[in-house]
Order: structure tokens, then sequence, then C-alpha cells
């Protein structure tokens, strides 16, 4: 089984088609966060009768592009801005580390932390405190976080924006014995997919969060807060249009191209997203299983699939065309999927899909404004 | 002034120029350093009372290609062996932080983690011992090591090879009221340089080099040692062959070009290399100066031009013909000072300035077998 930690990774660099142009809604989904992260600097610098001297931090997928630093920005402002309100001695040294996949374009993080060390600066001197102002450390940690990447005891608080819908691996048991794809004509969870397609799905998401929260409840401190914003439902049901639609749509424009000859019918009845939009009620069920995190509080937001583009300074095209609502979706479900999706299919076939994607997509927000649905969850650990 | 932190990166990729495909000389040096680190861990283990549960090691300028990992999985084996041989139980958790300025091409070392790990694994199941083998967290931390990298008292072993020769940033002073080099017809120092170049290079390279051990005090436990191995002289005289034969070789290659037009002589006029070969007394001034580090020990190497380059499987060129010792060297030093010629003379003239750079290192290791000289030195926390 091929697993994602080969071949799922944002689109690299800073072009037309790259992550970094292109994830306006994950910056949009990250400002939803704002809040949850706020409450927890809060009760994590509270929380402790001697101020806290080290400070560990992590952001669980990361990606590249300007989202990576501003996370970071936004939480020393909030360490600084606690700090001075509570008049507390603000911790002398933050860590943060930067996790993402081995794939992840950490480079283009890296080109950037001169400036961020600037503005970090700037935002030092706007208190007139010595008490506030942390030295920051900045550091990359690659790897999975369906296992362990950080020492025992050493994180304090733990953020995650558009990360955990995403699953290490393709459920397994999604062929016949004779190795052809149940899931036909689908790329993900539909309303056409046989039973076992959804099981398969539920089953992967338990085994990945279970272990997301066993490898966190070793790493972090007694006490300490995870902020977790990803993907999901408030129905029940797994099939619903907001958490599939978009991959339904994707599987249309792939199945013209089927009858059209461009692409194989078996091609797409094997590929299968290594992803899973969860209900509160799932998410639970595994917090209580295994049993070292309380739910501090929980929300849904609805976001429109092109929602935050407005944040984008040009949305014209290459040649001066300006982009259809359906084409700036495209545009930010390309940055993020065309990395499975060249391996499986080929890159040939990438510019006419997501053109065909485009229109399907325009087509359907004219009729229904489907949205996304948004989970932001924070958990303590326990004491 | 242009800093190094922006311009000097080893060429990235791993492609015909790429540094991954051209460190066998650095891969050589790294060697040199073995007995010393494996010492230092000896003295770190043996040194506590109780047995060091989490372990921190930095690797400074770790540069990318197969030598960044190899310098690690090399610590880990140390680390086994020896607590094999104390029977002692090894730290259950060994942070490394792997360091070299922004610019550098993380990305390929993340790209050869996951094999990495693997190894490691293998090198583990080894020991018929449970107490042997410890979990290894690999994170990256960019920036330049003369500042703070890491927080307080983090680190228990520090390792840098082939990197503290790299000064932050050109020495002031190399120009005349009215702008123009000092340093006639040279890249570094040389028998033609005024005095008041080679006293700007030492000033510059004290000022870096007591940076450096201001830092790593703050960071380091007491106790504990650093390994550093860098380009450096026997002889008092900075000017001697040893330490600066290869970059006159440079500047005549470029000076061959400015008699024939394709280069401008003030262009070779103004550019210095932010480079510094010390000896060891230069050292010891600024280790007494700082204060907080004792000598543990000192060797010199002596290391040939192309030392090193029988490791490399496949030396023909593109056109299958066997390289000459002289285009070898030139390949090396090409892969490590590319970034920097490149900013200042354009990259037009490389292709051109490297191949005469060839020929006459061809013909002058034909006459003279000039050696580099690397220093080998020890240095432990005082308590």
């Amino acid at each position: 089984m091929e697993t994602v930690v080969e071949t799922l990774h944002m689109n690299k660099g800073a072009g037309e088609t790259s992550y970094a142009m292109n994830s306006f809604v994950q910056r949009k989904i990250i400002s939803l966060t704002n809040q949850a992260t706020e409450k927890a600097i809060m009760e994590i610098l509270c929380s402790k009768r001697r101020p806290i001297t080290k400070m560990g931090i992590a952001d669980l997928g990361c990606s590249s592009g300007p989202n990576a630093l501003r996370v970071i920005s936004e939480i020393v402002e909030a360490i600084n801005a606690t700090s001075s309100l509570l008049n507390h001695q603000a911790p002398k040294e933050l860590m943060f580390y930067m996790n993402d996949l081995f794939t992840n374009d950490f480079n283009n993080i890296f080109a950037s932390l001169p400036s961020f060390h600037k503005k970090i600066r700037q935002q030092k001197s706007n208190y007139n405190n010595g008490n506030i102002g942390s030295n920051c450390f900045v550091s990359a940690v690659p790897g999975s976080f369906y296992g362990r990447l950080f020492p025992t005891k050493s994180l304090h608080f733990v953020h995650s924006s558009s990360s955990l819908h995403w699953l290490s691996q393709v459920p397994c048991g999604l062929e016949d014995e004779r190795g052809r794809g149940l899931n036909k004509g689908k790329l993900y969870i539909s309303k056409s997919s046989p039973n076992c397609v959804l099981e398969a799905y539920l089953q992967q998401f338990q085994n990945n969060f279970s272990q997301f929260l066993e490898s966190r409840s070793q790493e972090m401190i007694n006490g300490g807060l995870m902020v977790l914003s990803f993907m999901g439902r408030k129905s029940k049901d797994p099939t619903s249009a907001n958490c599939c639609y978009q991959w339904e749509l994707l599987a249309n424009a792939l199945m013209t191209m089927v009858s059209e000859g461009l692409v194989k019918e078996e091609d797409v009845d094997s590929f299968n997203a290594p992803y899973y939009a969860p209900c509160f009620e799932e998410l639970k069920i595994e917090i209580e299983k295994e049993g070292s995190f309380m739910v501090n509080s929980y929300e849904t937001y609805e976001v429109d699939w092109d929602d935050g583009m407005e944040l984008q300074s040009d949305d014209n095209d290459l040649l001066g065309r300006k982009m259809s609502s359906g084409e700036r979706v495209a545009k930010t479900i390309r940055a993020v999927v065309e990395s499975m999706l060249e391996s499986h299919f080929g890159s040939h076939i990438m510019d006419d899909l997501f053109q065909r994607y485009a229109k399907l997509v325009e087509d359907h927000l004219s009729k229904t404004r489907t949205k996304y649905i948004n989970l932001v969850i924070s958990l303590v650990k326990r004491q």
C-alpha cells in the first residue's frame, strides 16, 4: 500500500499552481482558530504557579508558503499580549517546531525566516516592558504526526490546521479479491459507495486519530493544550454533500475524461483519496478511548468553497482575464491534491482535468452554495 | 555589506555541479573527526552519575547531501557502542538538530530521512540488549551559528565540520575611501595583499569565533563537548600556501579572463571571500578570552586537494572522459563557492571560469602537492 508519506505534499515553490500562491481558504480556516488559540495560550500561562521559562509549541502539518509562519507570529503575539495583560513575565524562550511530511517544501519556509525574525523584533518593541518578548527558536521537524515526532513531555501547546483530515494511507479493503476497485467511478465516499467503503474509511480514520492522540499524549506536558482544526461534517451521515461534494465533482471531471478515452475507468475505480471528514461524535469516541485528553471546547464553522479568496491581491489568470469562482476553487484544490493525482493518473492530464473541474465547480456553485464544514476542537492533556 | 547569510550556500539538488555529488573531500574531513567524536561521546556518557535520558546534539553547518545524515548515524553508532561497552543504559531520546544557513537545501536532507530511520532501526537490532538503541528525533534549525540558535542549556554535544572557516560577512575595510578594492587581483589573503587586508581578515575571524563561543556557551550544558573541524594552517603566516593557494589559483583564473576582456578587473579587486583559515594560536586567544571552554584535544591533518575522491563511484565527466585531478578539485570547489561568485560576477562566466581553474589546478598539482590543513579541536564546557 502506497502511503501518504510518499505521495502527499502541497505543490512546491511559489509559481502559478503552487500551494504558496493558492492557500487562501486555509488562511481563512487558520483565522477561525485564533480565538481558541488565544484562549489556550491564556490557560497555559495562567495554569502554572511559577512563570514558564521555556515553552514548546508545535504546528503540525504546517505546509509551506505564507500561512506557515503566520501561525507562529500569531501565537507569539498571543503570548506577548496575554503576558502583558496578566502582568506576567513572558516565557524567556519559545521553541517552535514546524512539522509536515518529509516531502514538504521546508526550504520555502526557511527563506522567509529572516523577515519573520525582523517582524518578531518589531512586535516586541511595541511593548514598553522588558518582561514581554521572548527569544524564538524555530525548527523544522519532518515526519508523520501519526507517530512520535518530539521528545517526551516537551510540548506545552500544539496547533494543527487543515491537516488532520489527511489519513496516513488509503484505507485497506477498497478492492475486491481480483484487485478491482469497489468504489466505482468515485475518489472518496459518495452516495453510490457500497457500505464496505464507508466502513473502511471510518476504520482508517479511527486508527489514525488514536495514533495521533497516543503520540501527542507522550509528547505533551500535563495541562498542555491542543487546538485542532480540520474538515469535518455536522451530519452523522458520511455521504452528506458538505463533506464529499468537492471530491464528487472531481470524480465527475475524471469520468468525462473516461468517456472521451483520455483516462482509464479502472484507474478512477482504483483511486481513493486518503482523506476523511469526521463528525464530532466520531472524534469523541477516540478521545475517550485513548483517555489522556479532555475536550475543552468544540466549534463548527461553515466555510465557502471560495472563502478567503478576496484576500488574493491579483486573481487574474495568466492572460489577464478575471478568474471565475470555479477556476479559483479549482486552483486551490489543485495545489493540495495534484501530487497524489499525478502519481496515479500521470501529470499529462492535470491541466485538462482541472479546467473541466473548474467548469463543474462553477456550474455547481451557480445552483447551490455547498460549504465546507470546519471543526475546531480544543483538547487539554489531563493532569 | 552583503552578508554570507544571503549569498553562501552549497550548490543545491543532486545534479552534476551539486554539493551532494561533489563533497568527497568534506566526507574525508568528517572521517578525521571520528576519533575525537567517539572520545567526546565516551566522556559525556561517563561524566554523569545518573544515566542521561535525553541528549541534545547539534551538527552546525550540516550542509546537504549524503554527508549531512552520515554524521548523525555515526554519532548514534558511537552512543550505542559506548553504552554497550560501559554496560550503561543508552540515552532514551536523542534530539538531533541539523543547522545550516537559511538558504541551505534542507529538503534534500529530509528526503533521505525515511531511509535514515530504517538504518537506525537496523543498527539498534545489532545489539541484543534492550538498554541500547535510542529514539532519534531529527530536526532542522536554520540560521547563522554566529548567533543564538538553541534554547539555554539544551545541548550535550556539538559537532561542526568544514564550516567554521566561513565568516559571517566579508571583512570591513577592504576598500579605499573611493570604494576601490585594496586586495588587488586577489580573492583572499595572498602574498601580495597589503597588511591592512591581513588585519581586516583576522579581526573579522576574531569577532566571529568569539560570537560562536559565546552563543554555544549559553546553549550547552556544563561538561558538554564540542568537536570542531575546519580549514586552518600550521604556520603563523596567514599567507602560507597551504591555507591560501586554492584561492590564489581561482584569482589567477579570473585574471586570465580579465586579460581577455571577459571580466572587469575592478570586479576581481572588489571581491573578497568571507573565509579565514586560522592557526591554533589564534583560536586559543579567543577561547581564553571568552572563558567558558577548555581545550580538550587538538590535532592538525594534512588533506590532499583531491582526497576522498577515490570514493566517487563514477568520476567520468558527462562525455564519459576520465576526469583529471584538476577537474575533480575544480568541481569540488565549484559546488561550494559558486553561489557567492555568481552573485558577484554573474552566472554566465561560471563554466568558463571553472574550466580555466581546473587547468591551473592540474598544472599546479603536477608540480607541487599543496595540501589543505584541517584543524580538529575538541572543547569542553567548564563546570
